[in-house]
């Protein structure tokens, strides 16, 4: 082994001279052998990870029917949420002790990102009110600390189009984050700020149950819970409570002591069988749709019947009564978030089902395939058209706004 | 404003029944507008950013043309290398101090990672050769740390690929870094380790005098410096220096005192102006392909003439020089590395191309048009096949492999 200092470079144990008639060209022959085996890894590998994922993904890149371009609903929740965050910020997070720490990094995590644009806005309000706050107290022998913002979202999220949409004059580093939130995706203590809008009511997986012919919790001809079987009801109830105690666990382990946690989370006012006033994009709609296109031939009822959507959203008080269970936070607020005012004029039935679309359809497309997505939208705009949905909104879904504070000492 | 504990939900500004009555509907309206304005800005912002961008991406996705199955060689210049980092890490890197750090989590980076395989292999030989020799330090008190690895390449490069691939039994948490590494791209001091491969031959731009037709520099019908113009040689080298130095730069930011740079950088021998021993994928060849096609009309010559690849290798004797003018590193080893012993056999011409194509081809696509890439290949295949390249290898290039400390304190 040489010292660098010496010009006279040296191999590993071959000569120069070696070394030049072998040139790099032999390592290519490698090609063949190791191209077999790396691609057959590579494909059991990506099958295993995305089979059970990709159908979580909202539509990607930036098409018309893309997430990207159908989620401004997404974005007008987040305006409302807007003051209380800064509020929160300015008054719960500890930053005289962040901005004094040997890292001098503040890591703020947006769980469930997508595409964009509306994790950029966010994230935005978020470093902005964190960074006013600091100035206020800087002394001479602190700097500023540096923003490092993680976008986490499942492996099959459309990340290309996200950084590809990366605003230019953000104040942070980006990066992203792929895995399930229900899972760790952090070191331990190495997160501040935790956020995520518009996630939490995608459950895990479909209960077992629910699709199980032989089950008491069968739900047959429907793809959600709003039958009249208690056993669906329940089942979805169940799951949810199980996949919110796992992200609770995960962003415990993942938030220092004293980091904060802002959830805004789609939610009914109550649990009601009444099939006509469930859940806000009508999804008893969309499940009398389906059931058209098979009466039609398309394909069968029982591809309906094998059919569930997993999705759940809880009451506030349900939603209040499972965070509490978890001692390592502390609910420091809880609301129901107001409208946006009233500059809003109707929404049309087209925007609703583009909306419902870059939303859902990846989970729709994998079970259906992809030859009957366009008739099936079309259907749902044409009854949502028909149906008194747009003029006489549901009544029943609102979006519930979770501020915590991690007490864990890990 | 409410106190959480209160079960009585209240809504910011209007009332429960308001809410209820608005429902999520009418925030849905604003799709129209919003998006108008979002894709607006969307498309400008990505249009800047991937404009400069999109010709450094190594071909993306996992088809037989992709650099994920066809980057064998750049992995077994990673197996050569192998002994030397596990060698540098065991002798230099302070594990003892980073163990006993606040945080508790070890950070490491790939610049310019591609969508791997290569680069799992890689940081998986670095997380464990650091966690093998913490293992032997680990007091009572003292547990081990966590790996937090990022995988960082321009914004162009096909994450979604990477993120798809990522190995199930990883012991780290991954992340995505989108953006140039001539630029910073972390928070100061939050890197313990970074690593490049077969990188730092791309330049960030083509020199500009090399596409200048008044500029004594001009390049005509070449398509690197392989010609006998000092002129076009001494604006490649002088490009070189300037990026090395921003990349240095950025990374003496990164790293904390004390972190530890891997490099293995594409070099040359000696800079000779004879054609017939320049460059490893004999770029020579590849502009006589180019002038080929211009003369069977598929494009002008003029062309060819603007086209010049943003590539240098440079000699090591060059490399360790620029590095040495960069006081916040100390140069802590520097080789030759020795090739793969005698498991190779020849290579073929088909595979050689199909190299170079996935490395490259995003380059030559944005400037001569995706029809004749099929051709070009083609015709490059053949052109290899005639000349004594593979059995008689150029014996000009070499891989150098450089162990750099940060000895910045930021």
């Amino acid at each position: 082994m040489i010292n660098a200092s010496s010009i006279e470079l040296q191999t590993v144990g071959m000569g120069l001279i070696d070394v030049m008639r072998w040139g790099w060209v032999v390592v290519v022959c490698e090609i063949r052998r190791m191209v077999i085996i790396s691609c057959r890894m590579r494909s059991e590998e990506r099958e295993r990870e995305m089979s059970a994922d990709q159908f979580y993904a909202m539509n990607g890149g930036d098409g018309y029917q893309s997430y990207a371009k159908n989620s401004s609903f997404q974005k007008g929740a987040i305006e409302v949420a807007k003051e209380i965050i800064e509020e929160e910020i300015r008054n719960k997070l500890d930053t005289e002790k962040l901005s004094s720490s040997s890292t001098n990094i503040i890591c703020i995590a947006d769980f469930g990102c997508s595409t964009g644009p509306n994790t950029f806005h966010a994230m935005q309000i978020i470093v902005e009110t964190i960074k006013k706050k600091i100035e206020k107290q800087l002394s001479v022998s602190h700097q500023m600390p540096e923003f490092q913002v993680f976008f986490n979202d499942r492996i099959s999220n459309d990340f290309n189009t996200l950084f590809a949409s990366l605003p230019q004059d953000r104040q942070y580093h980006a990066a992203g984050v792929p895995g399930s939130f229900h899972d760790c995706q952090f070191p331990k203590a190495s997160l501040h700020f935790a956020y995520s809008s518009f996630t939490l009511h995608w459950l895990s997986e479909v209960p077992q149950e629910v699709a199980d012919p032989l089950s008491p919790a069968w739900n047959k001809g429907k793809i959600l819970y709003y039958g009249d079987k208690n056993e669906v009801f329940n089942a979805y109830a169940a799951q949810f409570a199980k996949d919110l105690d796992s992200f609770l666990k995960a962003r415990a382990q993942e938030l220092v002591f004293g980091g904060l946690m802002a959830l805004l989370v789609c939610s009914e006012s109550n649990h009601t069988k009444n099939i006509s006033t469930i859940t806000f994009p009508s999804f008893e709609l969309l499940g009398s749709c389906l059931m058209d296109l098979a009466k039609e031939g398309l394909f069968d009822t029982a591809k309906v019947d094998s059919f569930n959507m997993p999705l759940y959203f809880p009451t506030p008080n349900e939603l209040k009564a499972l965070i509490e269970k978890h001692k390592d936070f502390s609910i420091e607020r809880m609301e129901i978030l107001s409208n946006p005012p009233k500059r809003f004029t109707t929404p049309d039935s087209k925007s609703f089902a583009m909306f419902l679309r870059a939303w859902i359809e990846g989970l729709l497309r994998t079970h259906f395939g992809n030859a009957v997505m366009d008739k099936l939208f079309r259907r749902y705009e044409q009854k949502v058209e028909e149906s008194k949905l747009l003029s006489n909104p549901n009544e029943n879904s609102m979006m519930t706004f979770v501020h915590l504070k991690c007490k864990r000492i890990t």
